[in-house]
């Protein structure tokens, strides 16, 4: 007796799949039932921007890690979906690093069209869920912020796409009880402009510290620190932003860095990523990786080898996203339509490690990508999703990667070609360091 | 088969039901196993300061909302323990409004008397509670941050001890979303210098609004605006201080207000309570109450009519704290060893309608007082805990009352006699306006 399919977050992943089982539907096939859970009240994951932080409406922790003015930090050209182009959505081509609302109001764009959302269930936070080996049968009790209520229900399968942006890894660093100031994580970061004119220190090296780093240089900030634990990044900053190497004590408003250099800041952003964090789910079920591009436990990055009616989305580190999401949601909906075939456990512990080795001698960035690329492939070549050129796409990024380093500020200024479509993105209309407005009219009018 | 008593928390409630049942067994008591699970690593609840916010390094919601430079905003006398004093603890008497580190010092010095430590699992998060009606007992799944692992294990009692002032009630206002600032909950607050030559707006007008608001003054915020819902806090406030009525929008740093006045802020902090939340407590188990003197559905403020295995602590709305507590884990100790005669579940019922009749009669804060104070000596009655003068304690509370309405920034600097010991309270050694350093040392130093 099928009980259906839950689903366990309606972001990038989550109606990714939703959209995998609808595209199924439309080409006649018969789908279960399928229960969306979603805690926040709209779909887009963390493009569902929010001014809130720590806990939300509900007392949830807030999902999103989105800050204002975020634009896209790779190109649109490298996360395309390949059945619901950018130029299909916004009737004409445009340039290569949109900014937030634009990115969500494509991913909403093709969800829409597939009249999906009727199968999400809004401000109801997963709360436990656990699996009976007797009746084959996943609990799932969550609690119902409309009404209220917690309660159970019963599913065959459970698709977890809560994703690994929301929980941050916050690091002690001696003093910080003493320091004068705010001292958050990127998680909390929402509006560069509480930060104009002032010294802030950032620590870390990816991503957040970063795009965070540029946004309130953007914005105004009096100066930059950066701190870094192993190597700086090593980008032609402005004058006013300076790398240093690991922040060693604070004492009040005075940072003390490893090379015994010292600098008084204002406020302290913690650049220090995020945890994969599944409290919701029973021990037996719960995935415990760190932040890689092929994660344990995962066959081909999706399948719960131990319980394999159980799948995780996303989980990886990314350089590909929506359409990697896509290429993992049309497998995860074969392998629970039973058109794929499992291979034993130990066949898929094998296959995981495999990959995990291949994962591992990659001597650069380049090579990651490539990696996560034919990983892509892989995906695809075993499901109806559209093919599409992925050395293509390896190529933006490698050109995006090229123009990072020739100019950190003017990146975004550069355009690719779509490898969905063929079209050549246009330059936008305003450099990015001079585009304040972020807004989605903004961005699509033209010059 | 006794399988023992899981409290959750180790903060002023949780540490009070510990003593309470070391108490019984120093007295020659058989005790059953005691096993306190508390998720921050040490004890003390909210008394534990933490510089972080939002959620913790374990990725649970960060549990205290407590900030730098507190001081207590009642007077000590009010909230003395009849069995260990303030005289007792620091061997003299000390004056009445002692800061945060004095009172954690306090509260842990009788737990670390009764030696009952032992009983606790620190770095451990509730992490779901479920009640068998065929055997009668709670399976206690927790997670173990030591150990990243989850476990469960039965009991036969839970006493829920986790506070009502960790998860936020936070309101949107139109245009918050546009705010250039940060926009934050009382929750979040940690070091008033922050705000140090900046303009704020609170919303609120109870102790959170009251005691940030005068914190950010007394460390030299430019200004105070402080919006109400109903009625201003009408205190003689500083020049630099205004209160104005809600707020109904923001526009960038601006924000009007209902009578249709202005104010350009730098920051907006939401003085707008809690919620009680247990999120871990299955659904036929969960207090749902609005913070007030007498909550629904607990027998004497204490006792799950619904289940009588299941036991909350400290979820009233508070004039008496920790003695109250204290009332409260002793009699719910006695429940739980078969001391206490419990009613059929309708006169329960009854009982506690009667109890909440009175208090929605009571004309003012004065009759509110002698209220709670009424219900602690109800409990008091029922048990071996020492009995004090609660008309006395009542009566302290109504000098502070006076003392706030004369001087809201000069009221902790009065003194009141303990009812435990009968000695009047030194004057502390400096004006509280004039006492930046709020450290234990600096507080029991002689002038």
């Amino acid at each position: 007796m099928a009980k259906g399919i839950a689903i366990i977050g309606a972001g990038p992943s989550g109606m990714a799949q939703l959209r995998a089982f609808q595209s199924a539907q439309q080409k006649g096939a018969d789908i279960p039932e399928i229960v969306c859970f979603e805690k926040q009240n709209d779909w887009g994951g963390l493009w569902n921007y929010t001014w809130r932080t720590g806990l939300d409406a509900n007392g949830e922790p807030v999902h999103g890690s989105m800050y204002r003015y975020l634009w896209s930090n790779g190109p649109k050209e490298g996360l395309e979906f390949a059945d619901y182009t950018f130029e299909a959505h916004f009737g004409h081509p445009i340039a290569s690093y949109p900014p937030r609302a634009v990115l969500w109001d494509y991913i909403k764009g093709r969800v829409e069209t597939a009249d999906v959302r009727k199968w999400i269930r809004f401000n109801t936070a997963a709360r436990r869920i656990t699996f009976d080996d007797a009746t084959e049968t996943f609990s799932v009790t969550v609690e119902d912020y409309n009404k209220h209520e917690e309660y159970t229900e019963e599913f065959d399968y459970v698709v977890v796409a809560s994703g690994h942006f929301s929980i941050p890894s916050v690091p002690y660093f001696s003093g910080f009880e003493t320091f004068n100031g705010r001292v958050l994580h990127a998680h909390d970061f929402r509006d560069a402009l509480e930060f104009k004119d002032r010294d802030l220190l950032l620590i870390g090296t990816s991503y957040s510290a970063e795009d965070i780093g540029s946004q309130c240089w953007k914005y105004g900030a009096k100066s930059l620190t950066v701190s870094h634990r192993t190597a700086p990044m090593g980008f032609d900053w402005p004058d006013n932003w300076q790398e240093v190497p690991l922040l060693t004590k604070v004492e009040n408003n005075t940072c003390t860095f490893a090379d015994g250099t010292t600098k008084k800041v204002d406020a302290i952003i913690l650049c220090t990523g995020y945890q994969h964090h599944f409290p919701f789910m029973e021990e037996k079920l719960k995935l415990r990786t760190n932040n890689r591009l092929y994660p344990v436990d995962l066959y081909n990055g999706v399948v719960w080898v131990e319980n394999t009616k159980c799948l995780y989305l996303g989980m990886q580190d990314q350089w590909y996203t929506f359409n990697m999401f896509d290429a993992q949601a049309w497998y995860a909906r074969d392998v629970i339509l039973g058109k794929q075939d499992l291979p034993s456990k130990n066949e898929m512990y094998a296959d995981i490690e495999t990959w995990r080795a291949e994962e591992d001698a990659a001597p650069d960035d380049y090579a990651s990508i490539e990696f996560q690329g034919k990983y892509i492939q892989h995906l695809i070549d075993k499901t109806d999703y559209p093919s599409f050129d992925i050395p293509s796409s390896n190529e933006a990024f490698f050109q995006w990667k090229k123009h990072k380093k020739k100019g950190i500020m003017t990146f975004r200024d550069n355009g690719y070609k779509s490898v969905m479509t063929g079209t050549m993105a246009p330059n936008h209309h305003t450099p990015w360091t001079d585009a304040l407005d972020d807004s989605l009219e903004s961005y699509l009018k033209k010059k």
